[in-house]
């Protein structure tokens, strides 16, 4: 049963907001909200493309709570409290069940951090899904990518190297391990984390294109560089069948990760720890920061490391 | 040449800003934005598909314009100051010459309202541009779809249904008109125009899916119906070789006009006319609101007519 665009828009993405914030959500020509007073409105967005982001067989709740996950973990990376999203989705057709299960899966995180769905446009075209976020920092508090200094210790949440070891496995045609399929599907984006670092750490990003990539910019923005050592690469048990330097490519450069991946002077370290603990996540120390530009990564046996693979490009 | 993802944002789309509310632009996880003290949020999206929303052979300085125009003409429907905007821009392949053509377009629009772009995302895909675009309204004054009331006139800016004459012809493949075609690729979004009628209109939206359905959003957040005159239906001179019910169903019904249509009590309408007058915008008085629901639309010697299109739809 085909509806109209407003119908569909009423029936999958109108909900009532309980936040106060939101003068006027979905409905009008644009949304109208109310960022508090003494905070900085943080803003960022990121398009998911069927087929480039996402293999055309991911279950659309799956595609919902991704392409939210992705923006809420770079409002993690900024350290900033996420409030408000907008929705543009373009879709091939009419498509009741995909709809509600793309609605089920987007919400169901959203609701997790009190966000409100304010506005969006939802069109004909090839299957694309377009989230922006917008959250709160305090004026200056905000974690930058340009904060790292030489001395500091390098750190990631989590693990790495899941989501495309996931990727390859489902590329193969070999049984998909459930495990590293939610790693890469439905990741959860490190938002108490990030607003815990905001006090703690110097620079953070989240790693989307993978560590040597997103580590490669922090270094960039602070004009400096880093040893990693691949034996602290935090790796799940999926891991056990791949060999070293496979599993160090994969978690190097396979990207997909969103993990926060961040720099924290040593006497704050500890701190970091026990923020992680109390919301139960990891955090490892993967290396430091050093002054000569590059990144150095280093075997257990103290040897270099050339990885096989940089990491995601869209037009490299 | 290909470049980089990194390399095409920093090259196209990375721009200094002069606005002093922009904390943190392009370039890190996040923009960090400061909205003004006494001013509440509008928030606004759109998106373009190729094949959908413009023709293939549209040039890219005017898919650039038209992104941001349509996104502004929903700020001037809300009352509201631009300031900043996002792009999300999805391209098959890395083309210098059309990216360079696109972003002049979009900063030569973003330009004009002085507004930053403070984020995107550019990805591989089938061509998509979409664009979010934030800006102020004062508390308590933005124009709402919902404050219609019988005995308002219904006015229009500008004129109805140059944009849809234009698509037929480039459709038929008879020699385009310049001025129509113009009307359909660079439409003006009537920002200074919504700001005024913040104080002067009762309800505003602007027409983007032709006047009957956006008027229709209108009556219904309203709870009324209007009676339109069909002979004040202002027209271009370009309708001269069309008939008058083809005429009337183009400007009704046609769509991508990015007019305002808004609804003002009559004792304001000499107000909204030299406001308007002092921009060097139109604006006709088409019709008014009435209680009952519906929209009556009537010819010169007062019989009804029955328009024999609806206007735009992507599901319907």
């Amino acid at each position: 049963m085909a509806g109209s665009e407003f119908e569909l828009i009423d029936r999958f993405f109108r909900r009532a907001s309980r936040r106060d914030d939101v003068v006027l959500g979905i409905g009008d020509d644009a949304a109208v909200l109310r960022v508090p007073p003494q905070r900085e409105l943080v803003v960022a967005l990121d398009t998911l493309n069927e087929g480039v982001h996402f293999l055309p067989q991911t279950a659309p709740s799956d595609v919902g709570h991704k392409a939210l996950a992705v923006n809420l973990s770079d409002l993690a990376a900024m350290g900033a409290e996420p409030a408000w999203l907008t929705l543009s989705l373009s879709i091939p057709r009419y498509d009741e069940q995909w709809l509600a299960a793309f609605a089920d899966g987007l919400f169901s995180l959203a609701d997790r951090y009190g966000m409100a769905l304010v506005g969006g446009d939802t069109t004909r075209g090839p299957l694309s899904v377009s989230v922006q976020v917008q959250g709160f920092v305090e004026p200056g508090s905000v974690l930058r990518r340009s904060g790292a200094k030489p001395g500091e210790a390098v750190m990631v949440s989590g693990s790495l190297g899941d989501a495309a070891l996931a990727l390859r496995q489902l590329k193969s045609g070999a049984a998909a391990d459930k495990a590293l399929l939610a790693r890469l599907n439905r990741p959860e984006p490190r938002v108490e984390l990030g607003r815990r670092l905001a006090a703690l750490a110097s620079a953070a990003i989240d790693v989307s294109d993978g560590l040597l990539a997103d580590l490669g910019h922090v270094l960039q923005a602070s004009g400096c560089g880093a040893r990693l050592q691949l034996d602290s690469l935090p790796r799940s048990a999926s891991f056990a069948a791949c060999s070293e330097s496979d599993a160090w490519d994969l978690q190097l450069a396979g990207g997909d990760d969103y993990e926060l991946c961040f720099t924290v002077e040593p006497s704050r370290i500890a701190k970091v720890e026990a923020a992680a603990a109390g919301l139960g996540v990891a955090v490892t120390r993967i290396g430091e920061i050093e002054a000569a530009p590059g990144i150095r990564c280093v075997t257990a046996n103290g040897a270099l490391y050339e990885p096989s693979l940089r990491g995601w490009d869209h037009f490299g």
